[in-house]
């Protein structure tokens, strides 16, 4: 019995190292596989035929009088079988994304609707509903939902998948997970972690650097050497409650002068007289034609990002700062003002101060890092979704 | 050439996972070593003798019939050989310690002094000099020093070991390594990061911790899971720079309203009309004495503290802050007053808020945290120490 479960655990180990190179290297022979991973071609022959079976890979090239594994036959991943699902609730809009293994989009979807005016179960049924039609086309494609991740507004309890406090959405202690119940294992996580993780798996990006994600709320996901700093309770990266001045304006996270209040999408709508995502098309608008009240908008949320950066470079040195989610489409009003004040603050400390760049991702970037996140789960434990599915059986929920 | 290559990297592997195993556990048997190392008992009566000629390791316990290695007998540290130089150039006081392999401090020195008054090339003379005395003293009681490391209050250059800015001293671009020149290999880093290892290893904290500095200038060192987290240009930690208010008074670093322009020790004394160390001590008696002036001072310092940690907490989510430096003395009237600050500002995002506990090593924690940074280096690579050293050869250096 215990002979059987390290054989079990060596090769789901296996099976593991055998994909992960796949997906790291594109594509490979047999024997290069078996040179790579130090295993005997024979291993590496049985572990690919199991992983061709489950649909994870596949071999392309010529095959010479059918014979497999013959020289120009190679292993890749297998694009158009297995599948996540990368969901998103937003304050001003729900997404949805579905995303092959070899994380080639396959379907969107995107609502815009105001999630603060609506009650907690209501917001998660009508994603649901979204993410149900979504799965259905993409099943009907012939993929297959092997799991999803859910990305929220707010800091989330990573064991329980209960959002504890999301004040820009107005939710307390919602249990989002169980509500959203779509048959599939799923997970939740802070949506500036997962657009972090979107921006380095499908971004053009480097592999350090600070994405920070303008929404309603402002979140950070730092990635450092191409994996997510947490912290010790999965709670950093909340930029949007780094002091900008200690006596303004009050905060819905109980604090005051924080960022999001200067910077944050309805801060930056508020001052020129906008609302909603309606409001922000128009403030793009207006700045691009010079309009003074929307340039000096942006240049005052541009001033208290660079505050907040400057304290944020300071504590996390990072190598670059990425712009995402409304800085996107503002970044050529703010950029500017931004790289001024991080250089007047920090640089005679510092032979230079962190570039900042544009996300090229702009809002989509948290439902594609949730998406991106399982598939990352499937190629480390490949194994997993070996199970044998009884119709009445769910999935085997993926570690978080 | 290649395979005598590979068997020494094979050793010099194997020699470290034994030391690394014996540092870690005490002491231990050979045959324990065998089975945790999972190496054959040959192998590493072999290394062991080859760990206890370089006066790495000692024998201990009952020894039957003058055979070695029977049960009873143990491996442990050998503390009475092999030394460490822990060296630290703060604004007012200059301080050296010997450290021995088995972590047990051998000799202090410290010196009040205010280097800022000084020209750099005199103060690492003053500290060459007191380094020097305490070599001899080393050297004369058996000890073998095989480096050292420097702490220093600001960003250093980990590669070129150049101080580029370290404004509270007035430093700039100071080549301190080779101005040293202790004969020594030696290696520099910023005074708030060794502090925060010397709280690790030699204080009782936990392993995930903010150690916060507090000096002229205001310091931060994050360990995570027992190791410094740095930032992209090792230049994370500057906590003093975060931005209390943003139009605050003018800061040394450029900037404005800075954490150490209401916390530091300057800042601090300046309130109460004190100056220098003295200013210090008389401060703590003075706020023993519940003087109104002295306390109203410590809780404006404590207040900035807990804002520029609230925006730190919201940013890298830390488990605990641990207090050093001037807030250790001054813990019992600052803290109140940073546990409320944090409470009001992040109590509503948070379960909790990081507990603040007080350094027990106060203004040792950089000296010992350098001291033991070198002796980390020995345990994880003793094979450094084996190349036969001629008269005039000075020791390899330890990569940094």
């Amino acid at each position: 019995m215990a002979q059987a479960v390290r054989h079990d655990a060596m090769r789901a180990g296996n099976l593991a190292l055998v994909l992960g190179e796949v997906s790291a290297r594109g594509s490979l022979t047999r024997a290069a596989l078996a040179e790579v991973t130090g295993l005997t071609k024979t291993t590496v022959s049985k572990l690919v035929a199991d992983l061709i079976e489950t649909g994870l890979v596949v071999e392309t090239g010529a095959v010479r009088g059918g014979e497999r594994g013959r020289p120009g036959v190679e292993v890749r991943i297998r694009g158009d079988r297995v599948a996540a699902l990368g969901l998103e609730i937003n304050v001003d809009y729900l997404a949805v994304r579905v995303v092959d293994l070899s994380r080639s989009v396959r379907l969107r979807r995107t609502q815009a609707v105001d999630n603060r005016s609506a009650q907690p179960v209501d917001v998660i049924a009508r994603l649901r509903d979204l993410a149900l039609s979504a799965v259905d086309e993409a099943v009907g494609n012939g993929l297959r939902i092997v799991g999803g991740a859910l990305a929220v507004p707010g800091p989330v309890d990573l064991g329980s998948g209960v959002v504890h406090n999301a004040p820009n959405l107005g939710w307390r202690d919602v249990p989002v997970l169980s509500l959203l119940d779509l048959g599939l294992p799923l997970h939740v996580e802070n949506e500036a972690n997962l657009a972090a993780l979107g921006e380095l798996w499908f971004g053009s990006g480097p592999t350090d650097f600070l994405y920070v994600s303008g929404e309603i709320g402002i979140g950070a996901g730092l990635v450092v050497a191409g994996s997510l700093f947490r912290g010790a309770r999965g709670f950093a990266g909340e930029l949007g409650h780094v002091v900008v001045a200690p006596d303004g304006p009050p905060c819905r996270c109980g604090g005051q002068g924080c960022l999001e209040q200067y910077a944050g999408q309805d801060a930056l709508l508020r001052s020129t007289g906008q609302a909603g995502s309606v409001g922000l098309m128009t403030l793009v608008s207006r700045v691009k034609d010079q309009d003074p009240e929307a340039v000096a908008a942006c240049r005052q949320a541009g001033w208290a990002l660079g505050v907040a950066l400057s304290s944020t470079v300071n504590l996390v040195d990072p190598d670059t700062i990425v712009l995402g989610g409304v800085f996107a489409p503002l970044f050529p009003w703010i950029d500017g003002i931004v790289t001024e004040t991080l250089q007047s603050r920090l640089g005679q400390m510092r032979l230079s101060v962190p570039p900042i760049v544009v996300s090229r991702l702009g809002f989509e970037a948290a439902a594609l890092g949730a998406a991106g996140q399982v598939i990352e789960r499937v190629i480390a434990d490949p194994a997993a979704l070996f199970q044998p599915l009884q119709p009445s059986q769910p999935l085997q929920p993926l570690q978080p």
